[in-house]
This record gives structure tokens, C-alpha cells and sequence, in this order.
């Protein structure tokens, strides 16, 4: 994929250091991920706008994903890239549109996000710009923020708890992108037949605070039974 | 460094580990890598062949600082790549020539690390095929693992203590290279006076299953540290 010009080389870093934290979240969808999953799919369905923003690694690992929950949730997809190059835009576009994807925003940006510098800050009107709810897996920490300081609703898929992006959105989802992704598809076939009353009472029951404690609790007592199960040994 | 050949797509992705885990145990040299960085000192001073194996991630990160650790120790570099192409290993040993270094191994083999494929196993006879001790930075599990198997001492540098490599090695340095080297280079100029007495006392006082205890726990720690500190804000 990156040789595809889809991912960066960034891309590639990044994507390591998400490897090392998923190791030791233990390589599954751990309770707090799952309560997250429930949440977001609860925010995006009770959302009048929601989009799904997604990047070089976002594609490239769950673009078919990102498509089929993007057709459950009616949210339109946006790409948007950190990392922004025309080029890389284009290819994304083209790629997702292979996987089945349709009017998928990003190469024509009419809009901006304040507070980013200009490559960075280029979105959609009709996308990123005015969506109540946006999902951005894999995200930048100050472009995190700066979407929660336009008022909307931010999720994020971001495997390291401690993270800029983890702390910064309303609903961090501490998972890989590939479990996440399939598990918010699988729940929102369920949720879609929920009440209103019913959508809200998830979204409000959902503390991200404690979720990412639970998360820092699961790496410190990973850490902790790894050094034992080799000590036994 | 990628762009030029030195290192390999994959090696981007291990280097993001590295970072995340470099996070993880607060991107310092703890106390238990001090303490490894000395016991690997001492065994490569009272090593006879002492080598210094130097893949792509370890020559662009810390090049420069092999080449005069070597020196010091009187260990000859050998490039040593486990996604080998003989492009790759020419471009590292220009690399490291444009340095300073000199003689460096690698490039014409002319013999084998029993128990691996073919590509991995190409070594030097004069170089890691005869050392006593080897010190492997950012090795794979299994190379470590056929060099212990070679009845070879294994001293390496990896900031993921439950990796096999730092389960399979004799002295596993959990610290970032760019701190481990020029650490090792300052207690060389030291230790070089001590007697082979007083060295093997050090090495001797030495447990490598308490130093990846401690950088366990370090990291169990951190985390929880972490939240902590988040959760005060």
C-alpha cells in the first residue's frame, strides 16, 4: 500500500507503533473497546450528519470496512490525509471507489478547519466542515482537537491510550482498526432497530475517562502476567 | 534513510514499535539499562572476538556511534540484514565507510548461521560466524536465538522486553539505541582500566531476567502513572 502511493512512509511508523500497542492490549477487543464500539455507533446513528474521515492506513487496512458501516450508518466518507498530497488523495479516492465506495469526498476541499495550517486544515463543506459527528480512525492529535474546538462530536480509533487524539475526543475506541471496524458494523445492525431513548441512554451511560483507565490498566497488568508466564517457564 | 536504500520498508514499521515502547518505559535509560549497558561493556571487553552485528535501523540511527564503539572495544562490524539484498548490504557498508568506519564485514559471506534460511544465514567466518560474544541491536528472535544455539554470548539492544529476542539473549538492553550506544561508549573509556577481574564481577552480578522484570514493571508502572497524571488534569 505504500508503494501503491496509499500509505506514507509516516504511515508506516505509525502503524509500528500501533502493532507495539495492540501487543499489549493482549491483540483483541477488550471490554473497554467494546463498550466504546456500542457508544459510537449509538452517537453516530442518534447523528445528523455523521462522517467518517480516513486516511492512507485507514484505506488500507478496513477500506471495505469503512464503506459497509459507512452504508449502515448513512455517514459520508471523507479523506483526509495529515500527510496531504493531491496524489495520495486521489489514489485513496480510487482505491475505496475499487472496494464498492460512492461519492466519497475529499479531492475537490471547499472548507477549512480553523486553527490547522493550511494543507491540514482542507476539508469538505458538506463533509468534515459541517458534520455534528465525525469518525476519524488513526487520527492526529491536533487535528483531534481542533474538530472537538468546532463543536462537533469526536471518535476516535486509536490503540494507544495515552495518546493526544485518545484524550481529546469524546469517545476513544482503544482497538485495532480491523476488529473495530467489523465489530461497529456487526452492532449497528443490531442498534439501528433501538429507540431514540434507547440510543441516548448508551451515549449517556459511556464515560471515555474511565474507558481509558481501563485500557492503561489492561497494558500495566499485561506487562505484569507476561513477566510471569515467561518466569514460569 | 529509507529513500536511500539503508533501511527497509519493514524496518519502518519496527522502528514504530520501538517508539511506542520507548514511550512506554519514559524514553530515559532506567536503571536497569545502565545496568545491562555495563554488564554488556565488561563482556565485550573480556570478549576474544567480540563483533558488533549492524542491520539498516541500527546504521542510520546510530552509525557513527558503532563505528566508535568498536574502536574502543576492539570489535569488528559486520552487516548483518534480515531482509538481506546485496544491494542493501553494499549501500550500509558505503554508508558506514562514509563514517569513518573501516574493514566493515558483510558484503562477500563465507559461511553460515546454522538453523537458518539461506539469505539469513550468510555470515562472515572472520566476523559473527567466529565471535564469542555478539552484540545483535534490533536483532529477530530467531537469529538471536541460532546464535545462542551456536554456543555464542548474546548481548542485544531492544526496547520490547517480552520480545523474543530479549527472552533468547544473554544481556538484553531495553533502551533506545541512540542512548544505549553513546551510554556504552562512556563506560568504556572506564571500564577499559578495570581489571579482567573486576570485570568478570560484573558480569558475573548480573541477571538478565531482573533487568526485563524491572523494565516490565517499569512500563506497568508508567502506565498507570500516566493515567494519573491525565486524570488530575
Amino acid at each position: 500500500m505504500m508503494r501503491r502511493g496509499i500509505v506514507s512512509e509516516a504511515g508506516l511508523i505509525a502503524h509500528g507503533r500501533g502493532e507495539a500497542f495492540d501487543y499489549l492490549i493482549g491483540e483483541k477487543s477488550n471490554d473497554f473497546a467494546i463498550k466504546s464500539e456500542k457508544a459510537a455507533v449509538a452517537t453516530m446513528l442518534l447523528a445528523e450528519r455523521p462522517v467518517i474521515s480516513v486516511n492512507g492506513n485507514a484505506a488500507a487496512l478496513s477500506g471495505k470496512e469503512i464503506i459497509g458501516l459507512g452504508e449502515i450508518l448513512n455517514a459520508k466518507i471523507e479523506v483526509n490525509l495529515f500527510h496531504r498530497t493531491e496524489d495520495r488523495v486521489k489514489k485513496i479516492v480510487e482505491y475505496l471507489e475499487s472496494l464498492g465506495g460512492r461519492n466519497i469526498l475529499g479531492p475537490d476541499p471547499d472548507a477549512r478547519i480553523p486553527g490547522l495550517d493550511h494543507a491540514r486544515a482542507l476539508c469538505h463543506k458538506e463533509g468534515i466542515y459541517s458534520a455534528d459527528v465525525v469518525l476519524v480512525p488513526l487520527e492526529d492529535g491536533d487535528r483531534a482537537q481542533a474538530l472537538k474546538n468546532m463543536g462537533k462530536t469526536v471518535i476516535t480509533i486509536d490503540l494507544n491510550p495515552i495518546s493526544r487524539t485518545a484524550r481529546a475526543s469524546d469517545i476513544t475506541i482503544v482497538d485495532n482498526i480491523i476488529r473495530a471496524i467489523p465489530n461497529m458494523i456487526s452492532f449497528s445492525k443490531d442498534m439501528k432497530n433501538l429507540s431514540i431513548d434507547d440510543l441516548k441512554k448508551v451515549v449517556k451511560s459511556y464515560d471515555n475517562a474511565d474507558i481509558l483507565k481501563e485500557a492503561l490498566n489492561a497494558i500495566s497488568e499485561n506487562a505484569i502476567n507476561e513477566w510471569e508466564t515467561q518466569n514460569r517457564k
